[in-house]
């Protein structure tokens, strides 16, 4: 028991934080009340925001404040181009090189008969849905390069192909700035099959 | 711009976390809304909950609930002896060793007068009448070893002798389990000074 009750239990409440130990979870408590209090204030008002708003898109399946989320609802963005990811943190890793301009759709995971995983649980009959109401050109596949995100893309391309829409997947190999002596065997494999030719000849 | 505003609200408020940057604040945030529900109403309760309640003890300056702290309060710790410690996180440390059985009393900083931190600052008017008051036999100084910590000792080292108080200063030396060969010179050279005899010869 340490001096104040209150502080002991907010490091408590810390500690369920991903990569935060007790260790952590103290710092960043006597942080906030010492050193930040208008920073926690946030923090707490947020999270309660967010616990309150924060529910699935009915398009995209993505988080969302509302019944659309904002990818979905942007004008903007090009509507014949989609791109499946697993997570919502793959978005936002797409959204951050800002290589795709199309719209997504997030499985929340992937095809796991084991886990219970199956087709209904990823969504894919909203999917199917969208494919056949929306004016899709191109499904481009951005599941994870592991054997359930191999699969899953398969079978994604497979329910693609019964409306006759153009499937992709994304390149895999070696990543930029990376060392080709410490790149392991099956993305050296992947880069040779995806290999492209330069110039016309 | 990502999918949900509140999602967007959350990672930059915890972005001021110490340590925390964009990525881990994501993870988090992430984290929190899809897996922890639970877990992040406690951290928004407890963290609203310590911004209300939680100021200096009176009587320690130790982070309190009331106006007299935890370990203020606590009868079974002995009241004659006094431990000064820089910073509330030092006396967490000094809890989870279970060393240390007295009481506290917390500077919140150390003197440094270029940074306009003088004895006012450090609450050593309360300590002067803690020590006129109380039955304090011995004063154990902790404060850190760095040149202010051990001006801030030696300054609260006068002040005690005023009331013909014993003081003490922790131990500087080799930490158990560190090995010699890495231990820095100011270190081996203090642990030389503070040898102690073994056995009654």
């Amino acid at each position: 028991m340490s001096s104040s009750s209150s502080l002991d239990k907010l490091i408590d409440a810390l500690c369920c934080l991903p990569g935060v130990g007790r260790k952590s979870a103290q710092r960043m408590a006597l942080y906030l009340i010492d050193k930040n209090r208008q920073g926690a204030r946030e923090i707490a008002s947020s999270l309660s925001d967010a616990l309150d708003k924060v529910q699935h898109c009915e398009l995209c399946r993505n988080f969302s404040d509302e019944t659309h989320c904002n990818l979905c609802k942007n004008p903007k963005r090009q509507e014949d181009l989609l791109c499946v990811v697993e997570t919502p943190a793959d978005v936002m890793a797409i959204e951050a090189s800002g290589s795709f301009q199309g719209k997504y759709f997030v499985l929340l995971g992937k095809l796991s008969p084991i886990d219970g995983v199956g087709p209904d649980e990823l969504g894919l009959d909203i999917l199917s849905k969208r494919l056949q109401q929306e004016q899709v050109k191109e499904i481009i596949l951005a599941t994870n390069p592991t054997i359930e995100g191999e699969i899953t893309a398969q079978y994604i391309a497979d329910i693609a192909s019964e409306y006759h829409i153009k499937t992709s997947r994304i390149a895999h190999g070696v990543p930029v700035g990376g060392e080709l002596e410490y790149v392991d065997s099956g993305t050296l494999s992947k880069a040779f099959d995806g290999r492209q030719t330069i110039g016309d000849s």
